[in-house]
């Protein structure tokens, strides 16, 4: 069976999952990686609620589309945020923003880590893609001056925070599948070897490789699924094109809107940008990983309804099984 | 008269101002960029002793050495910054930090700022060198999501809190030199076009030129020099050695300490790291540069009493003059 | 409404207009970028005759093809150049050519370029695209040693040779688009600067933007988009590829006839080079660029009847439409 | 008339011949280029039965392919090696390696040679691809150290093998077209040109050029066509896709296995790999290369039967023909 | 104290030791890495003769040298290769070529290597350094095809012949130090990998890191010092100088002789070549690494007596000790 | 003995040949290559005045200098030019300029080419460097359209004048070194190639290998040495710094002056550019270059006075003699 290629839906929680799911189906998608927000999914209702999963299931049967994992990175962001501000109050919810005050948001933010893993295992997925927020993001730039006792102490206090909610999810037998990304916890590649220890390489903790955030810091995303095979959980497709070069643009995106061609580097439509796609799917075969590819699409400067249509037909043509034998085996037949 | 090559004390205010100036009078420098912080300079002392400064005067006058310019990054760093924390703690002095309430930090750091002008001029000097501080540098990664009216009010934040402190400068014929570097306003080569408009351009706002945070972020330093040519107020000279290329090391740092090698770039004594020093001087004598050079020492892999000592002989090498006569007016002569 | 794509005429001025309208109408063009020469569009007739200028948009109606610019590249060149000679001749037309005496061709083609101006007015078109020929380019290898006075006076000559063409544009309502490109007063980024100083910046001036002139003189186009918006006025798309690399073939071209492989660039159809399109395209976007897209098809290695077809499709995949929404609205939805 | 596009039966020798005809048929190939195993040629066995020959011309015709060149590469590859070992008795057939004594097999091997030119003759076939085999390749890493002296005698051994060969080639009106590739004789750009010496430069010997082997070692296929274009008899399309650049992987292959993404390089379908195919097509126009362009597919991560397909339309929409005109002719017409 | 800093008297075994002292003393050398051939050392000799071994003692401290590791790479080469042929029998000595019946010269080098760890621990000295040779070497090209279980047989018999070596390595208290190196079991990054996994990681196992035969490779030398920083067991430095990028010269050196210049890279003096050595001197300190850098003077297009002594200049210039102190810690004392 | 290095007066020429001779000979030159402009040497002068000549050797002598070439590019230039203008009549001085009509400025440069045949002669000096002028550089941008007729026209003429000049050369056994150059003949790899055939290949013209002129073109200087190895008859040292990759500086300098660091390249002195020196050193080695090294000091923003004087040391360090025997000798010694 070729692998299955699925919409990831966080990028559309504007318009109703039906919406979205019918679009989906349209342009040939297999599945959804549902996102826990907008009226997409809600880890409080399938709390309370077993209905309500059940709906969601019966949908997704409707246009004929599975469900291999969901995603809650709004929330996760802020179990280890510091500060926790309005950019918080506009993503996570009302009630895990409550009242505002930061580590209610932080402890409410891990509740719903919880459920989510609850959610997984009712709707039989056994993977949850997300962000853990951090402590020391803040810090990268290390100045004004930064010790390293700062820098473990942030780890720590991810290791604190995500353990008992890794806790919940061996319950569940779900994974949890970070987004190595700026802003989180782990954000490179040094970094995720770090997180990694810091959690004790428990098996709940893997990694979601999306790797429109290495190109343009310089990662190798090829070199990252074959160092980190153990811990793919799940794959997202979103392309970063590099308008590095001029002598202006900088790495950093200049506090520049997406789409400004001063930014460094742009969030693009799948095959539109700089990541080596075919290598990177090629490895993929190569380290075992039998899971979905799902488009994240984001492009600021492309219509959306465009080019999701557009990146399936690229990752279908690119993503192919491997072969059975090898070439060379003709000439000694 | 061959361009004169200073030291920047900040590196070194461990030791006392008069080791330093022993010290760098030994190597063969011609002055001393004069950090306000150790026990090189104190503004608010000097707001208040006038003897104080002539006793400054009179240390450097006996290790022949000038002054053309002194330092306050440490303390400009507190104008804008949000949130203020230990860090700003560690480097702000008690006199700043007082009860440790931000806003108050930040308006004491203000007044600090204009007491360096003050200073300034009473040392016969018409450059002060430091940092802003800003508001929304914390925002570079993006996400969680950023509306450019909150980039808006970063720029906006800082205008109104500068031009106050700008128009003291103006009163006392003393020029403020922003470094641009990562965790400021300006920051890159975008962000200092936006942040010379947010001031309106007002000539007591320019810049300190180190290229040493644009290498990494691969902003031109030259093309810097060129096009920001009437707002270059003092030069200082770090060096900047790229690591990336492994597919690991990220352009980011990953949290790791100076001189770790896993590390995508790292602070270097000026000669052993990327900056095309050359045609930096060169562009200098272009743009009418006449100021001083000023080594800024920082090395984390290096003695410093081996650098400081190299760094001088380096530059005195490349930073030449230029010639009077165009070479090809001998062909017709 | 999806931005326009035409045809440039020029390189078909062997055939009749209505074999090329036909053509270009059957591979999808909008409409064409008609060339002064050839059959396609005679200056000098308009003015004489308006049946001439109504049969041809009756033409181009016939074929519903529109018409944005049109362009008098050739005549343009030798209002400037110096030396004329028989490269002019076999350009020129009769007309312009006259007993060939070198003034008397320059200021022939400044009539030809008012009467261009004229032309496009009663075409309804308020754009015509063409070069400018230069006094100066014949000392673009600097020796014999040249003074900066006889540059000075090759933008001078510039300035006086086109501003009173310029009148005429204005009166006509019309604007005139350089094409940045090797022979003339403007070539390159710098030369460009200089060039709008010397014609004081005035609105009938601005440029046709045609990037394979500066792929290989590597400068880069999209900055040329942006640090120019504002005098953008037409886009040709014509594609070079570089053939640099193997330590033989040179930057200059060796005197080889295009598509001689030991060139170090040459013209190729579009999208079969080394022009990233692109971000060109999302440059345009942002900066506000409405017009048409003109293909100006060139590649002595391919057949035009597959080219021109081929290209059109290209451009049409790439130049989308900017969306309405920002993709991360949605997290907040 | 287009060029013909064959298809290499070498790698699918595990299949009947008429089996890969059917399939190259129904791909839209032109003809094959047959290889000397499997079932697909016998060149011992056309030596001796006529109607052997026949019986393939008539296979051929039946699917409509024509036949342009005949490989063995295998056998050619024992014809010069040292040492003979077990891989040359898994590839060389019974009849050649007989005993295994190595010169035995050496010998057995230069007759097969001549015969496979004797069978092309009958074929009706001009042209014979194959490989020369080295007894100095072994020393390709000079340590223990190699003196000169060996590596001329080396290139002797391959002119004395060779020569007696190459006059059945000249009697039947036959060229041989060596391909340039590690273990053999020639494998890069200087490698080639003194083989080319050591055999005088005699017109039997020629190249098949495939360029797949050349961008892994940086040797520019393009400029090898230009300079090497009096001996280019045949043309082979295998890909490479380079992985160099994470500072691990490297560029001998580490002997890990063809599709592991820690190999440096590999082989990979004509299309998805770093030859630059545009390039190197347009140069075979200008060297007045007439012959098929021939695929020779292998890609250990890539079903060869999606893959062939794929194949040949990349080759027929780039291979194209060159026009009749030069484009700027039509400005002066 | 600074590093020592020694010369590998491999390259100079034509000369009697005692001069080689003598010389490398008067180019400041601060001891020597002596090699198993001339008559600098001769393990045989050692193993029958204590007094042997303290007259080389006695040379050496007349000259002040010290010495930290002895090299005996020519005749470990013989351990594992094949074929053994007139090469090694011109490097290895009687003793070890005897008859030169390949197996008896295998085991015969296997006693010598017994025998220089034996030499080693009467020295006083706990390094030996030297190759291992390969059985799969020879099959680096992949064609004629070879399985992946000839491979793994390779790396077979490497253990099965130097397990028995080590074990007397471990009886001595001596560490062989593998230089990774074309013609060995271990030549790149992944095949370092899997010869420390074919010989279970066992301690008497390490590495001599020499990155000249990194950078031909594209090995990054200071990410493998940091990967395999526990098995740095002594470092030579070489320099490679590229020579590639002009299309015509190759990664695979044309079997041309050394200080040819279409060679695609050369070794050529420490400093003149592509060595990143500051980046990697500074790992070195990174990873704790106290022993004695020692120059393998390689250079066919230098005079060596020239060559050597500026050699240890560069060396010491950029070899430095780490400093005590961050020079960030200044900011707030 | 080591090779000798020169300083070209050409440079120079301002000054009193006595003036440039005592410097010269203070820096530590081994020669001076005489300009034939100035008061440095007059071939005319010498032709009616054999005191003239001797007077020059004596000066020569007084300050121990040697004289192995002499250059007269500034006449040689007006054999071909097509213009000649008010740039020559700058260069050419007023005998060969007259009354300004070209085709009698070309002539009278002619003339004084076969003098300065006569007065290398004389001077006992066995080659002359100089420029060839060219009829067709000015054709460089192939705009307006010019057909191959005409370049071959340009060879041609270029053919025809130089002919009678060389027959000049031959029977004073003096060779012409004609210096690739932009504005000449022969300015790249290619148009050398040309150029030679043109000529006939014969002795009498070869070539002044000048590499400044090659790299911003991206011609490979250490390829063209052993390309045309025959035919190096004088080395000239300029070094070209590149300042290309911002997207603004263009390869073909904007028309702005030496020095302005905004021209995408600049001539510097010899040691601060992007010629790989140690490259074309050795390869002069490998060729058998036996000839002086002279270095032609051109920089326009450094002072001549201390750029000579550095320069000769940075060729004197770098162009060292090659040994006598290979370093892997010694392994069998």
């Amino acid at each position: 069976m070729p692998r299955p290629i699925t919409l990831f839906t966080g990028q559309w929680a504007d318009l109703p999952l039906e919406e979205v799911a019918r679009l989906a189906a349209g342009w040939g998608y297999d599945g959804l990686e549902l996102a826990c927000w907008g009226d997409h999914l809600d880890p409080w209702q399938a709390a309370e609620d077993d209905a309500y999963v059940q709906a969601k299931l019966d949908l997704l049967e409707k246009y004929n589309l599975q469900v291999f994992a969901i995603s809650n990175h709004l929330k996760g962001q802020a179990v280890c945020d510091d500060p926790i501000d309005h950019r918080h109050q506009a993503i996570v919810g009302e009630r895990v923003w409550g009242d505002g005050d930061a580590e209610g948001v932080r402890q409410r933010a891990a509740e719903e880590m919880k459920n989510t893993a609850r959610l997984a295992a009712k709707l039989g997925v056994d993977t949850v893609i997300g962000f853990t927020g951090s402590a020391i993001w803040k810090y990268v730039a290390m100045f004004p001056p930064v010790g390293q006792d700062v820098i473990d102490a942030g780890y720590a206090d991810f290791a604190d925070r995500w353990n008992p909610i890794l806790d919940v999810f061996d319950e569940c037998g779900v994974r949890f599948a970070h987004e190595v990304h700026p802003s989180e916890i782990a954000y490179d590649y040094w970094t995720t070897v770090r997180t990694l220890e810091a959690i004790g390489h428990r098996e709940a903790f893997g990694l979601n490789w999306d790797p429109s955030h290495m190109v343009w810091q310089q990662v190798d995303p090829v070199a990252f699924l074959y160092d980190f095979r153990d811990r793919i959980y799940h794959v997202d497709c979103k392309d970063t094109r590099m308008r590095i070069g001029n002598g202006r643009n900088g790495r950093l995106g200049s506090h520049l809107a997406w789409a400004d061609g001063r930014r460094g580097w742009d969030f693009v439509s799948t095959g539109h940008g700089d990541v080596p796609w075919e290598d990177c799917f090629r490895m993929l075969n190569q380290i075992g990983y039998t899971g979905p590819i799902s488009v994240e699409w984001e492009d600021a400067g492309m219509d959306r309804l465009i080019g999701a249509e557009e990146a399936i037909g690229f990752v279908r043509r690119l993503a192919v099984d491997a072969p059975d034998a090898a070439f060379d085996a003709a000439f000694s037949s």
